[in-house]
């Protein structure tokens, strides 16, 4: 894969230019995109910008973010040749660090469950995951050095355990979702794919211009809550020692590693949010499935057409959940650091029939904090197993800082 | 001017066709729009809908919210023959309640505050006031019974009050703003203008399927805080007369009406809300004053310009306090039902050059309670003035039953 903030740091001292930093990514993108489907289209003679933190950075856009000189298409017929006037804030705040815009990648369509024909890197039988596959395949597979992907239910995290890169599902707003086709307002985050926790860190600090996020140079020992999510069932075999794994290399590092429960009301707010994002989901897509229920991609018709029913009243008491859990878990954070918890329920599931389970995540969209998936275990068939690290909301320095705690610790 | 509630009695009695409604709201515009100027474009041959509570009613659409079958211009040349592909999600509530799109209305450009050359139907010589000019103008006139409009600082209640029309900036998301052009993502809120109350209730209920929005038989007496946002200035001599005499009319009527204090908190939010407006504007106008910077507005610009060094930790800061605020804002709910307060601080200015000053609405939309404005006052030259009542976050039900037992106290 292809480092971030290696590049970063071999441009600052002059060792690379940005222009050989682009040509490499357009070198690999070459030589790789035929096997695994990450693009839907490519940007014609990208350029790198002489300046910026971002400089020579050749950067992968979700196919539902809006560009303006590329079409946008959500991964739907119904979007063919779409053009949008203007480029997404995410889009401008890359370009505004320097960053080169490569292509589109990539989407299930309007970033709901129906797959797309992306391969896994790591083992080309299987799904990369989704709702971001391109993206995360594209980095997985050393095409890019970061790609920006979206979280309604577990889009971001999800893909990049499957692919075995890291990500980070910021606190929600952090990134905004102006310009990005919506699928719940509550919920859709922007996200960002790398292949490891520092490359996140320079990547989300360049858009943002935050500077607290980026990593310090003596890495705190973080407390660590160890959360199994009992309410949404349990692991597989690989799903379970990933996290085993990632809580032994944290607990020898020195950090303190304790089981910890949730409270009633958040394995509650876990429960009713797919109410929220179905809710949502009938409104944002009014459009789609009433003028074009024909050419609605079928997963998630059916899942409209499933929901259909939900009343404005249930709409609100999931929402007084959602707000009383996110009082409730913001309460945990006085006893740990981070969360430590799984990614996904085991490695990438086979074929391309289905992008996997999000029941590990979406909890966690719900809450609006920050989330960082690290690789922590390779399953049979060189699968990929990541856990991820959540911090509390608004606190994504704090998120990145013990993540990368957590992937040193698992390289020793 | 046109009264939904009153259209839609007779058309449910079937005294009058849906046909026949919207053709009396067509032959107005045609008879009005010459002058007036509420209109960009309006929508080829528009039918009514043979069923849905809002089938027979025009309905008019602020040009920064999407439509399928209209261009979509923001008030811009940068905009200019602009189709989205799809209609936002507040045009499709409105289709599914069987209302008819009969055009899009006049917007600053951006919902900023560059005027437009829309009129003011109570006085030829008067803004509208604005974002949402168009809207307001066209139901002032008497040519539609309803409009959306938009408002960030103070688009919605200002011009109903400069226009002498009711109008409702719902609680913060009870319509999503998907499809909706951004300036502010924590401010930007969709309402409605129509005749009078009422006629608020009627529509905001059949776009949102909540019938406890619904005007009941009877009207409670609410109890009335008075609040005067000293923080904000004095009002003018005609704004001061209009809270005077609505706040006589409720006492007279029965209401309990008491002088509030706002908690310091909040005064202290009126202060930062231009901070995370036109932060949230730099991003959400990137692209358009990034890549557009010479056809952009020059009043938007200009504040762009003055707010390019906002820092993401002054940002932050102001968010902590509107979040303190608003739980502030809600313990004050527990000693009245609403408030009620200016709506502008006087009159609609004479001329097209300014559109009105919004200080006295823009605490109310970062704190996202429901504010409904009544007339209350004419002053010199014909010109209404309005004030607005608020009621706590999401209780919307409330603020419109307080509202229209303000607006009978002022019939008797």
């Amino acid at each position: 894969m292809i480092s971030l903030a290696e590049l970063q740091r071999r441009i600052d001292c002059g060792d690379l230019s940005p222009d050989a930093a682009l040509a490499q990514s357009l070198a690999e993108i070459d030589a790789q995109e035929k096997a695994i489907g990450a693009f839907v289209c490519r940007s014609e003679n990208p350029r790198a910008a002489g300046r910026g933190p971002l400089r020579g950075i050749a950067v992968g856009i979700k196919d539902i973010i809006d560009t303006a000189e590329l079409p946008t298409e959500m991964g739907s017929p119904i979007y063919k040749n779409f053009r949008p006037r203007a480029d997404a804030a995410v889009v401008m705040m890359l370009k505004q660090a320097g960053a080169t815009i490569i292509g589109k990648t990539t989407t299930t369509p309007f970033a709901a469950n129906d797959p797309t024909t992306t391969l896994n890197p790591r083992n080309h039988a299987h799904t990369p995951g989704g709702s971001s596959s391109g993206s995360a395949a594209a980095v997985a597979a050393g095409m890019i050095p970061l790609a920006l992907g979206t979280q309604t239910g577990g889009s971001v995290i999800r893909p990049a355990s499957f692919c075995g890169i890291a990500a980070i599902k910021p606190s929600y707003r952090l990134l905004p979702t102006v310009g990005v086709k919506c699928f719940s307002w509550t919920l859709d985050t922007v996200g960002l794919f790398a292949a490891g926790v520092k490359d996140l860190a320079y990547g989300l600090s360049a858009m943002t211009n935050r500077p607290e996020l980026l990593p310090s140079a003596t890495v705190a020992v973080p407390r660590i809550g160890l959360i199994t999510q009992e309410f949404a069932g349990a692991p597989e075999a690989a799903g379970g020692e990933a996290l085993r794994i990632a809580a032994a290399a944290a607990e020898r590092a020195g950090a303190s590693v304790r089981p910890l429960k949730l409270p009633d009301v958040v394995a509650e707010a876990w429960r009713i949010q797919p109410v929220i994002q179905e809710f949502e989901a009938h409104q944002a897509f009014a459009w789609e499935y009433r003028e074009n229920y024909d050419a609605m991609p079928p997963l998630l018709r059916g899942r409209l057409d499933e929901s259909v029913g939900l009343t404005p009243d249930e709409y609100d008491q999931a929402r007084a959940v959602a707000m009383r859990a996110r009082a409730a878990l913001a309460e945990t954070f006085a006893e740990v650091d981070v969360l430590l918890t799984f990614s996904a329920p085991g490695a990438a599931p086979k074929g391309l029939a289905s992008t996997g389970d999000p029941r590990f995540n979406r909890l966690w969209t719900l809450m609006g904090t920050p989330c960082v998936n690290i690789p922590a275990y390779v399953a049979e068939g060189g699968l990929p197993v990541g856990v991820q690290v959540i911090a509390d909301y608004g606190n994504d320095a704090k998120a990145l800082a013990a993540a990368c705690f957590v992937e040193e610790a698992l390289k020793s």
